[in-house]
């Protein structure tokens, strides 16, 4: 009973058959059908003019992304628990040649405009110093928070004033909207490119790097091409999105995972270090509940020297949440 | 009936066998029972200690394989018709840092000791001028030709006398084996790296990159992961890579694939550009006669204002193979 | 008697005492008087509103500039005997990012718009090929020859209907104006910046690049800090420049330069492999020839195995000149 | 009565000196007499064979030292206050080719073993965590403060314990030596590279670079001419450094700023925020305080709301720094 990671689970059966029906001949790179078909559907998603590139990572995603907001000599500003900065292998520097990461605190692993503005205002307006150019949130966070609109609304309010543009790591992008209730476009706000997560939602291998900006979409169609991520069969990775889209399975799906991590949370309320917002627990346990756990058969990582992290992916099945919560509960 | 190019062709049903087999949980990124069989099944084909990575692209796999051999401040001597020159899109100036490309003509987009040499010799050895670190070989050329293992020793004793690596851009490294009879070892000679293609040859989107050094795979891992290529479910493209290899079915892909265009350019002997020792077939051919070709159903690429390109895949029916060549001879 | 190079000459009288003007305390970086002195110099030079920084060296200058004009995933259009392609140890690379320089040909090291058209055109418009974004010229070129206002004109209409940047390297631009009798500004034409040779001329580790658009600079100022080109003690490169610029001091040097190389020309009529239009003269000369003028007390460069280049420089002694015009005749 | 900083002082007179009597022919770049005879001067200074390269900048020196240390996909460990972090306008991250700079604390912005070492163990061994190749320490720190040697063996006993390279940044390394009283390699210890600086202790626009490996030295070669900064006419360079060599006028110089900074400091013993052990004094001091010192004359830099910061260099006249002592202890 695997409740290390989403980012391994297996891929949804529709997304199989997507892939099957694309199986046939088609025009090389991102000229066939499927993905031509992209930019119209996440416009529809969205209710703006939207432009998508499927890439095969979430960090070629965002790095695609943020190379188009931020020049070499610029700086981008993300929390200081980031998955760009503390987990993406230095990616950020490779593709944006060196630019810096300005780090900012703030709790659940989420900015917010009190947090960012005074590390703006840290920073003085002159060569020495790099300037921030961009934010980067992260929607679920890396502690599983979400934004709510009114808080992605202070930020766009910040950000419009400093002149900065905002991009967005959707890694768990579906998790967040399931939580919030509300439209994708409300949890997004007003930014300017979206990293929208498929792959620990049910794909196997693609996802979607989303531009409000045609302009932002083509120099990022370079930029993937410069990156080695234009695959010749894209027509699979097309089909990969869009299965995820048909009728919403991929909010379908996201709403599985983060009901498992309900069960999971509503067992274990006394032990959260963080409301469970979307498909991520972290519980208070020491290392003798830990071993308890795993002796039952519940793989998890440790978080730290005391606490443990569950994280629940659209396949975990009800049983073994439902077994994960009671054991947790009789410890 | 496509001979455009054999990067669009299906995915083969022992791929999708293997993509459907490993659908089940496993741990993430290479560390899965997948990926972890990877450099013992190349070490087995190559008969020496080889480490393979998988990527989805074959520019990921020539780059990340070049950014172990050549330093920002070095250069690369390739073919100046070269797929790195002019395909990818500045592919190696991004994972290169800047390195130089330093073109060298010959034969058939085949380089040789002959070609290769006047060219390092015209760089003086001064820091005003990038100075070469590998050179960078196609197995089979962009025009389907095959280095000889006598050619390729030719090339090593220079690279040996020289201090310089090898890159193999084996993106149709099958075709190459396929019509040299000889074995994969000797088919790729001396190399540092090589670019094992996967795509053009039944997989969906995974290559293999084959390093014959453990340190420089250990730089690549890390390189990978920078460039956003490490998948977090790497054990769909261990498994397309490891479904290829499984009872040689690389290598009847590929005979395949040349079958193919054997017959076609044994209809038309007399218009063939370059001798076709792979899966291309260049021919001299009017605006008219490509037009008349079109109207009876073949789709393929012109090749300047008087010749065209057909390119068979392992999927190609010998049927459309067979009905081109008349077409051909009936011109 | 030395005529390897203007690249190493002495220090100008008047650049010394400009030096020690300039030894007294004032603000660091780019804030001194004498800094902020240079926008306003070379506005009046050009008669149109510039901005210009000092930097050490012309690499600097080069690349400084073309990082403001073409994005690292574009390319570069120069000559193929540009310096900054082939003595420039891989800067561009470095400081575009890895962009690409695209090159063509042309008769004494200059293009034109006959020698660059073609090659645009020969680059499909797609993500796979680079696409070019700026063109570099030399005024004066490698084989010192001079792009007349109307070749220029030429070529600035077909940046204009291709969307190109323009670039100089002036790094002998005094002998371009020395020779062409035209104002600064008809010698540049519609440049988006010029890098505006110092060094060969008379300066001691000056040089200045110069923007004719503000934000062009900016963007400038922030590299150049990024580059570890922004010294602390700026006004010593800004007396440098503004000593030059005082009384058309760069005017003068360059224009003694010529003479010298117009009178060993002279003297060496048969002999010349390109017109001599600035401070460099190309003869053909064997190696006998070639000894026998060392013998007799002359450096110089051999270029290739049957020619020799002589360089003047603004404290080239008539003396010396004349010698070697003698010397040469006496062959 | 200027004590903003050192980095604006005038150039010492036997600066001048040395400059003058470089102005006469020789060969470019760094095959003047004068540039080779820098590895030996440098060598006989540290008493082991070193290899030094002159440059303009601080950042230069610092950047090209690093870039021999930390590879594109690794990590340089520095202090969260050091220049390359705080004032470099993001070099590092342009030389290094997006490298990522870790930080860690220390007091006074000096490392020491024990801050260094839960950084370090903080990274987790994967490719997904940026790798620490190398350390940076400052001496003096930015705060004043110089490393003992002591501090310094215990340092690289933990680099040499991780396999980490050591880099020193010594823009004012002169200063550090003249407080310890030891020798120049004592006040090093086992670093790889330092940077030797110059521009702070009377010279006008060159800087040392040191390097203990002659590879070391050979890779920052190429990379010197690829950033720009081989200037052609190196010759002035070399004469600044060998200058402030000769006679150990470097020691001299910086016992001067020494004796001033000292000097200030008795007088506000009681408002120090950093003992002085160079050439910087960090003062509580109210912004009333800071009104009337400037009304007296006295230049300098706020430090936040509460303090103020007084630099002196080889240049500050005895008497200013009297008269500021006298005003600070009349406060």
């Amino acid at each position: 009973m695997q409740f290390l990671s989403d980012n391994a689970a297996s891929v949804h059966p529709q997304v199989w058959e997507a892939l099957h029906r694309a199986d046939c001949a088609d025009t090389p790179y991102d000229t066939d059908a499927l993905s031509r078909r992209l930019d119209a559907a996440f416009s529809d998603l969205f209710g703006r003019e939207a432009c998508a590139l499927w890439v095969a990572t979430g960090t070629a995603a965002n790095c695609l992304a943020l190379a188009t907001l931020v020049p070499p000599h610029g700086a981008l500003l993300c929390h200081r628990e980031a998955h760009i900065e503390t987990d993406e292998g230095g990616a950020p520097g490779f593709y944006l040649h060196g630019a810096k990461l300005v780090l900012a605190p703030g709790e659940g692993a989420k900015l917010s405009s009190g947090t960012i503005r005074p590390v703006l205002d840290s920073i003085r307006n002159d060569v020495h110093q790099v300037q921030v150019h961009a934010l980067s949130l992260t929607q679920a966070s890396e502690y599983g928070r979400c934004y709510r609109p009114a808080e992605l609304a202070a930020i766009a309010g910040l950000a419009c004033e400093r002149g900065l543009a905002i991009h967005m790591d959707g890694a768990r992008f579906g998790n967040a909207v399931a939580f919030l209730q509300c439209t994708p476009a409300e949890a997004c706000g007003a930014v300017d490119a979206l990293s929208f997560g498929c792959v620990k939602n049910g794909a196997m291998n693609a996802e979607a790097v989303v531009f409000f900006d045609p302009a932002l979409a083509d120099l990022a169609r370079h930029r993937r091409k410069r990156a080695g991520h234009l695959q010749s069969k894209g027509r699979y990775l097309a089909a990969q999105v869009l299965a995820l889209l048909e009728g919403d399975l991929w909010l379908a799906n996201a709403r599985a995972a983060n009901a498992a991590a309900a069960e999971i949370a509503g067992a274990a309320a006394d032990r959260l270090l963080h409301p469970v917002e979307a498909n991520e627990v972290f519980l208070r346990c020491t290392a003798a509940e830990r071993q308890a756990l795993r002796a039952r058969g519940f793989g998890f990582y440790d978080w730290g020297p005391d606490a443990a992290r569950f994280v629940t992916a659209w396949d975990t099945r009800p049983d073994d949440a439902r077994a994960l919560a009671r054991a947790l509960a009789a410890l």
